[in-house]
């Protein structure tokens, strides 16, 4: 393979150049793969004949004359909770090994497809998206490329290791409680939540309706805004999808952030944060001038409430299943499934309740704030089978607790990227940074991360496995 | 007082032309009340002085030149969930009593006094709105004004039987299962519940959030068009609130029902219709020109959703006096709240995920009809006190199965106006043929129903009390 940039648009680029062919970008992604994957498991199956095939008629497209799409040429892969069309959609459970296979590519594929962009395959995550390791027990855990030793991250485990790995540029992933933020703090790798509702959902498979949102991870911040403006499109067949028009960030890229008021959050967000996670935002509020310590409202009672609804919503769209082969289920979640499902009414609808109340105080806190900033992690990658964290002298279940940071953000529907740092004192393991914006202005959160990445303070580290 | 046909849009007419003050509608309205509810109770507070007040205001502006609002000098009184400047909402309980009075008006209400309506009192209902007969045990029932050993229906039972005792021509409601339809239907008045989220709540007493709609009551459609027009307004501060515009209806009363594909819904809403409901339905088929029996999706199934996901929000609204004063609870009732609230979250979440399929089946129903048909209660007035009823050989409790037919509809967001007729064998009581027609087409059951009204079909007959 040529010697190339590992960036969507760098590969696009030379594509569009004909300095590469699509067919020599995934032919190379694909012996990546076959030569890395044993020791990473960040993929559940590729899909080589496909990939070949959409990169033949991209060289096609080219040798004709059209006008090429934005990814065209670019390998990537999505998390196996993603319908691709002939495969069944395991969304990494046994208990979908059941289903029929996928009649259609899930709405994001297809756009994906449509910019040219070349599917190489499905990637590993925790069942059901429930939990934040991806130590999956049924396909094996997914392995950190920077120390293999220790977890991805999850659920979007496999689309952060992919990444990270060099297999694939750009992946697909979801995130309901931190499943995109996590990984891609943990893997180092770019992570882009959407604001909840911006992006379709139709064809994938769900979690919890009334927070679940898809997004894009990339090994470059350039990358993750190509791939997120091929995403964006209303789609009215998504009850949960309720933007209106398509709202580029490719082009907000260069206008910097003069002007920006930018924060970081304390109180809760500084407590349940290691010192690491500390050092890495410190980092990144210096170099973007960030001006204030920031409290962020109700972080603790909107991670409880997201906890309920999380509980409520899984458990109850499994419950068949629960109800039947119990034993089938993850052994690291089925518990909280069957107790989600038990959990009275009142729990959730008070949940939900306090949600309308939290989003309009979060709302009105971006009247003074443009930007927040707060670690996406408390710490970087722990080693695949721990149970237990000390953090800040308080002991916490492991697993939980990398979501201490994220929970509450989502919770609130706002956008996020999470910034790839590599901060002191983790045996050189990434750690994330989030930055946050208010709903809708994933514009401004681009503007701020490419401050991050032109800094060099924010970026991808190659490994070799 | 002068004699004047009992109708807003005379009443306003008349007003705007000097033949009668404003201050002399209000003051026959007042008198009327004072002479009939203590026989009707359908009134729990008069606002006499601020009646006064807005009338007067009105008067001068006409004095002034000014124009005059569509309904100005209208009188008109709202359900007791309505909030009212300096009064406490009761929501037709005891345990309310002890709030503080309301700061300001609902957001319907002071929409109806920019257009020049004159509020004169809050009405009896069945206690936070859970019951079809307003036999309040706090207040006392109300009265039927066609007979008053019967009920008015509920829960907005004082609006129905405001508007049959001639005590005012306009009032407002509020219908999650049946609340508007059921007491237009056993009064004999019309009555429109709005599509789901057409008009703005903020301002009045929850019951169910994901079900509950605000709509009018009138003497006659015109007047019934008129004041749903005044009340439309989007309203982005209520969540609930999805109407992007207004759409009018009065300007569509002419037009007639040539080209419209009516319907009798057959089935489920045969088998639970009473013979003189059955009677009233095929007259109104008739006058309409209905063109064949229709099958309406899942009607049992949605009766048992809406039950479940209203007793659950219901419930768990109020847990935290339940679980201190339930003694103060409606007897008929208190029940079923506590009940709603312990539900498991699986079953309210079923009943949202069910709904979501049913609304789309029901939508798809109106792609091959305009306007469908059927009676708004299985029977005509019961009464007071009666528990059991038999219909058509099956035992019913009495008070649920007022529901029975109107349930299904407004689970699915249809609009519905109520046309008030006046079948055999009920020994001259009313009984209310539901229009309904697709989210967001009010204009053509209006349409529909201004046929009935100028056969004669459908109208509302003077009582002496």
């Amino acid at each position: 393979m040529k010697v190339i940039t590992f960036d969507a648009a760098t590969m696009a680029a030379a594509v569009a150049a004909g300095e590469l062919s699509a067919r020599e970008l995934v032919d190379a992604s694909l012996s990546c793969i076959a030569a890395t994957d044993g020791q990473v498991n960040a993929f559940t199956e590729t899909t080589a004949a496909r990939a070949r095939a959409e990169a033949d008629a991209v060289d096609a497209q080219r040798a004709r004359g059209d006008t090429l799409g934005p990814l065209a040429g670019v390998p990537y892969a999505v998390k196996n909770l993603f319908d691709i069309e002939g495969l069944t959609t395991l969304a990494g459970s046994k208990v979908n090994q059941g289903l029929p296979a996928a009649s259609a590519d899930a709405v994001l594929i297809t756009q994906m497809k449509a910019a040219g962009a070349v599917l190489v395959g499905a990637l590993n995550m925790d069942e059901y998206a429930y939990g934040f390791t991806t130590e999956n027990t049924h396909y094996g855990p997914c392995h950190n490329p920077h120390d293999l030793t220790r977890v991805a991250g999850g659920s979007s485990g496999g689309s952060g290791a992919a990444v990270a790995a060099g297999q694939v540029p750009v992946t697909l992933g979801s995130d309901t409680n931190g499943s995109i933020r996590v990984p891609s703090s943990l893997c180092g790798v770019w992570g882009l939540k959407p604001t909840f509702g911006r992006l379709s959902r139709r064809g994938t498979y769900p979690f919890v309706h009334s927070i679940d949102h898809l997004g894009p991870m990339a090994s470059s911040l350039a990358g993750l805004g190509l791939a997120y403006d091929t995403l964006q499109q209303p789609d009215p067949l998504d009850p949960g999808s309720h933007a209106l028009r398509v709202q580029p960030v490719t082009s907000a890229l260069g206008k910097g952030i003069a002007g920006l008021r930018i924060g970081v959050l304390g109180g809760y967000f500084h407590d349940n944060a290691g010192p690491e996670a500390r050092a890495a935002v410190a980092l990144a509020g210096r170099t973007l001038g960030a001006q204030a310590e920031v409290t962020w409202p109700d972080a603790a009672l909107a991670r409880a409430a997201a906890f309920i609804i999380t509980a409520s919503e899984g458990g109850s769209l499994h419950l068949g299943d629960l109800r039947t082969r119990a034993d089938d289920f993850e052994p690291l979640s089925v518990d909280r499934f069957i107790a989600g499902a038990l959990q009275p009414v009142h729990w959730y609808l008070r949940a939900q309740r306090f949600r309308r109340v939290y989003r309009d105080k979060v709302n009105a806190l971006f009247k003074d704030w443009d930007v927040l900033l707060t670690p996406a992690t408390p710490v970087s990658a722990t080693v695949i089978g721990t149970e237990w964290l000390e953090l800040n002298g308080v002991r916490q279940p492991c697993r939980a607790a990398m979501g201490l940071l994220t929970q509450p953000i989502s919770f609130a529907g706002c956008p996020v990227v999470t910034a790839p740092l590599w901060p002191a004192g983790t045996g050189g393991m990434p750690l994330g940074v989030q930055v946050i914006a208010a709903p809708w202005r994933e514009d401004l959160a681009f503007r701020a991360s490419q401050v991050l990445a032109d800094a060099g303070v924010a970026h991808i580290q190659s490994v070799t496995l």
